[in-house]
Order: structure tokens, then sequence, then C-alpha cells
């Protein structure tokens, strides 16, 4: 089994090493992911640009390849081109340093990455450890070795991702595993407006998270009472609910 | 009424110029917008960079401010601290240049900048004239000027945005406008690999769009079939349909 592995924190964060150690039992790993933090970079892809490609040691070994572009990068020049002809079985991205429930899927690019695999017909598991600081790494790879086995085991259907979150607790603290839905939820922003060296406006982007969303069943609930959640997410961002709604819309000419 | 425009071909681009001609007439506008090309953003935010801001002149007087993010950041920065006190009823997102149809969607910074509005309760609508080479801007603002005086006369519910991709025909050869899902599609990625003057590797992304969807009710064969596509996207990306494939991997401890 090839598995490939991603992050959005950069080939050298401490997530994409725990993760390395805790699915290389399973097959052959190649690591090829972002070489420096690509935070918040959504489903961005570089195209009026050239990628930059280099190979990265850990400990006096090849790691992986360092690329300088985003995850969904990352991984369309896995599947498409370095590893063209031998392409992976499955790919899982993280483990990424901060939730990505609710509404941060969609700026996430731990999630992308899992998303763009998925789009070219591969498996994809993104997970994160919902925290910033102290991270459990112990507990998030035990996590992710189980749960990895049971995907392998058990293969995922076509066009859908895993995004999953864990708790920041030991292992024993955990209360469960659950599958969620998304939460509703928005960040409620703050600029910070200030002014360059020349007298030029600046601003800087700060928030929290709001939820908007009283559900059990939502990734942050479960997250907040020390389950791991795992949301199933799809390609299809059609809202069919609407379809209907805009019918007085259409004409023909 | 106060109409934030946006896109993600920058503040310089022929079609934000486009957008803002068809649309002055419905109230006050407010174009805050990149200050260069930022295609293919997906829903990238930027929070480990200043975010800069420059007032724009054309012709001789100030269009709006460029600023150095990416759209969703663009839209953020205008409703959560420029026009703080007083935020936009309706944000118009294009007129890109170059379709943003099926998976294509997941990418489009032009998309990124209406979902952002929704996400912040606002609505928010795309436009996209999907050609690359003689646009049809006379018939692209006749068709922007049409649909936005309808979104204003019957406002948008909340949680939806609107995609909207236009043909590249005149007017008058245009067949109609439908209400479209996203179709199945993916890139079929091709990856020019090549080696810097210091002889290391770098690649180069290209490709073309696979279709992979027969249904007659999808945006790309609308648009194809000389229609006015119009696709209503939501925010929540759960795939309710795969909850319960998944709960084989619930438990409790």
């Amino acid at each position: 089994m090839r598995i490939l592995i991603c992050n959005d924190d950069g080939i050298h964060a401490p997530g994409i090493a725990a993760l390395h150690g805790a699915v290389k039992q399973f097959g052959e790993l190649h690591v090829i992911a972002p070489d420096a933090e690509r935070s918040a970079a959504g489903h961005a892809i570089t195209l009026a640009d050239p990628i930059k490609s280099m190979p990265i040691e850990k400990n006096g070994e090849f790691f992986g390849y360092g690329i300088g572009g985003t995850p969904a990068d990352c991984i369309k020049l896995a599947v498409c081109a370095v590893m063209k002809d031998t392409p992976p079985d499955l790919v899982l991205s993280g483990i990424n340093l901060g939730s990505n429930t609710g509404i941060s899927v969609i700026y996430s690019g731990t999630v992308s990455a899992a998303t763009e695999a998925v789009i070219l017909g591969i498996p994809g598991v993104a997970f994160s450890l919902c925290t910033y600081t102290n991270p459990e790494w112990e507990m998030a790879g035990r996590i992710v070795k189980e749960l990895t086995q049971k995907l392998i085991e058990n293969p995922m259907p076509p066009n859908v991702l895993l995004n999953i979150n864990m708790p920041n607790l030991p292992y024993e603290q955990l209360k469960g595993i659950k599958v969620t839905r998304m939460g509703r939820s928005r960040f409620i922003e703050k600029f910070h407006k200030r002014l360059d060296p020349q007298g030029r406006t600046y601003y800087w982007l700060d928030g929290a998270l709001e939820v908007q969303d009283d559900g059990a069943d939502v990734d942050i609930h479960a997250v907040r009472d020390g389950y791991v959640s795992i949301t199933p997410i799809h390609l299809d961002l059609t809202s069919y609910g609407h379809l209907k709604t805009f019918q007085s819309l259409e004409k023909t000419f």
C-alpha cells in the first residue's frame, strides 16, 4: 500500500512527523508537503507561477519533497507527476495544529489536501488536533493509527473525504468517536489597522469562531465534549434545496 | 442600496469595470478588490501576513481600494473594517474571464468572494464569462444588469450564493437562462517539469477540464448549449448521504 502524506503546516511541522510515525507500519510512505506553513490556504492552486520542489532530509535520511506551493498543489503534483506511474492508494493530511471544524473547513489547507485527493479519485482523510498549545501527540498518533487501520480494512467509497478532529486530551480521557456534521458558524473578524513605516495603511486579520449551531451532532460540539469527530465531506457544492427557489430567474429567448 | 464589488482578476481587470458599469445605476458602489490577479485562490485567506490597502484611481477619479490579499480577504476587510458602520446590502464578484463551472467552483477566487459574503450574512453573486478571448462585454453587462435587478426586487434567502456563468455569445444569440447544478468533473493535470538556472527542479501546472457528468441540467452543458447558467451554492459541505456509511467507525470509551 502506498500512502501519500501532506499537510498545511509545512514539511518541517511536528504534526506531519507524528502522522508519519503513526502510519509507517501500513505501507510505503511518500511525503510531499508545502516547504513552509500554508495555513488557511483554502483550495488555492498555483497556476501563474512555477512550483519548486526540494528533497528534504530528517535525521540524516530522505524524508520527502518540500513544495513551494499550496496543499492542493502538493497533491496534484504528487499524483499527476512525481508518483504518476505508481499513484498513492490513500492520502492522509495533517496532523494539523488547531481545529478544522465548522466554517473553518472552507478555509483549511489541511482539508483541501484530502479534497484534492478525492477529486483525483483517491481516498483522502484530514486529521486535526484541536489545540495550539501542549499537543497530545501520543493520543493523536494512536487515534490516527486506529482509524487508518479501519479505513484500510473497509475502503472508503468515492466522492467523499473524512475530516477528523481530535480534542486535545490524553487517550484515556477521550469519551469516544462520533460521526458528525459540519457545524454552522462564522468568524467574528477583527482587523487591526496600522500604518507602515512609509505611512501607508495595512491591516492584520484576527478573529474568533462564533458557533451558530446548537445541534448535538455537530463537529464543534463533539470535540468540546471530548469526542473525536469524523465528518464526511463531499465535493458537490450545489444547494439542491434552492434549485426551485431561483426558477423565476429562468427564461428562454 | 450599497453594493460591494470584488473579483479575482484584480482591480485593474476589464471585467470589474464591466461589472461596475452594468450595476452603477442600482446604488452606491464600493470596489474593494485584489491589487493583482489572484485566480485560483480558492477560499484562501491571509492570516500570517499583513494585508495592504491602496486607493486606486480610474480616469482621474477614485475607483476603489486595491488589496494585497485574496478575494476572501477583500470581502472580510470590506465588511468588517472599511465598511463596518455601513455594511453592503449585496456583494457582486467578477466579471471573471474564464468559466467557473464544474469542479472549478472549488478553486475559484471569484466564487470565493461571493461565498465569503454569504458567510458574513450578505447576499453574494459571482459572474463569469466563459472565454479568454474576444469577450462579449456588452452581452455580459446586459445579463448582469438584468439579473441584478431581479435579485434586488426578489432578495435572496440566507446561506446560499449564486454562481452565474455566461457563454461568450452576442446577446441576441443566447438561448436563455437556466438554473443548474454543479457538474461532476476534474482537471486532467499536466505538469511541465523543468530545471531553473541553478539546476533545481520546478514544475508548472497546466491542464484541461474533463467532464464526468452527462446530465442536461449541469452548469457545464448549459453554457455549452448557449444558456446563461445559474447554480445555487451552499456552505454546508457535510455529505449527509454518508453519515451512516461511516457509523462503524464510532465508538464510546
